[in-house]
């Protein structure tokens, strides 16, 4: 079963296109585990899972929070990803993407050794930089219109009558068919998701940006419409308390979120 | 002192632009070191280190060859950055880039707790995925013209009569002074080195690509005049033999490389 097959099923279990996003830092969780450092990450992580399981078609791990703790923070990830039931699609974060031979070692760090279903890519260096993420039953997100502000700086330059990241959606689109590979496009963007849905109906899109971001779900729920997507949510899951029922909290929220963004 | 100030002085004392790549992996290290796993990698990289330095400005680690090993890889970033010697430039080859919040992990990631002095960049989310790596007297190097074939995909599409390169450069040189923040760009292409030293003389550019790449030394020299560069060897100089004598071979191929590019 490819990764598109396993979405597909996932939303059908869950009833739901939630991604949860597993943006954990020690500033932020309960005081109780932040005292206990990495391993206090850990046992927040594992029960965040256990909460929103029933409501998540995908996680999605931004390797960046774990890295800033050096190699143990690079370790939790795998051991992270490890907790996640097996049919629920889980996504490495990592925007990545370098020459032929490095582009590779990346792949195999976060396909064979993280073991994960699909990895974000940064399109910046073209083809060659992503093929090596083309990677047995694996799936690769390009980044074509981000969630943030800054995406305007060079995501929209427009060239031959197109904004750049639709050139990078038509020529990413040439390089495998969508069983292998989709695009982040921000929630924050939900008129120009309805004109990317028009060129490509078919490829799953990780729509970032809702919660703390202020993107618009219902809006890109209804740009959209039946083509398959995810929208991630990190932090307005992930921290709703301090407290010790945060992850009760965050099941709660998270089952809101699934009944928002129906299936 | 900050960096830039750094890379003048090494350029000076070392009467050299080479930067010398550490792209280690177990494939390719002498064998009898590959058999020792990632502390045979420790081995070579301080002995690699050990050779190279007197014809050394600047290391560059590209973190994906140790990221395929995990935590233990992770950790040989570390260990191997601690072994340069304090007046040479460490760059942590990571081509980072995501969302405000996140990037600012990152940039912990590779400042605080890898402690080199500059990173790469992927300026693909636009100046508040860059700013975040313009951290104390640290600094960054933004992708402009990769030395890759799939550098033509989208770095060289046109938008108001100049490529997106070019675009990416002017921009980012308004978001911090030449002290902070240079370019990445190929000495696959010297003739586009030439026309980004029309309008950048002053910033300091991080140029790969030359030896196993096949980048031209002389016209990256003739093309940049004055103006300051590092040139990046890696594979041509780590990898001369599998043999017992790798390093003193390294360190002829420094020095034969440091000879011609002068300073």
């Amino acid at each position: 079963m490819n990764v598109l097959e396993k979405y597909f099923r996932a939303v059908e279990a869950k009833n739901s296109r939630l991604c949860v996003g597993l943006d954990t830092t020690l500033e932020k969780i309960p005081h109780t585990l932040a005292s206990r450092g990495i391993d206090g990450m850990y046992k927040f992580n594992r029960q965040i899972i256990k909460a929103t399981a029933p409501y998540a078609a995908c996680y999605k791990i931004n390797l960046a929070f774990y890295e800033q703790y050096g190699a143990e923070g690079f370790e939790l990830v795998k051991k992270t990803l490890a907790q996640i039931p097996d049919d629920i699609v889980t996504i490495a974060d990592a925007k990545r993407g370098d020459i032929g031979n490095t582009s590779k070692a990346y792949a195999r760090a976060v396909f064979d050794d993280l073991k994960a279903d699909a990895v974000t890519v940064s399109p910046y260096m073209g083809s060659d930089s992503v093929e090596p993420f083309l990677f047995g039953d694996k799936f690769v997100f390009v980044l074509a219109l981000t969630s943030n502000v800054g995406s305007g700086d060079f995501q929209r330059l427009e060239s031959n009558g197109k904004p750049l990241f639709m050139h990078v959606i038509e020529k990413a689109c040439t390089w495998t068919p969508e069983s292998k590979l989709g695009f982040v496009v921000g929630a924050t963007h939900p008129d120009e998701i309805a004109e990317i849905r028009k060129v490509i109906p078919e490829r799953l899109l990780l729509i970032p940006g809702v919660g703390t971001q202020g993107g618009d779900l219902e809006g890109t729920r209804k740009a959209n419409g039946t083509s398959p997507y995810t929208i991630n949510v990190s932090r307005d899951i992930l921290y709703r308390t301090r407290n010790e029922d945060f992850a009760e909290l965050a099941g709660e929220r998270a089952k809101y979120y699934a009944e928002q963004m129906g299936k």
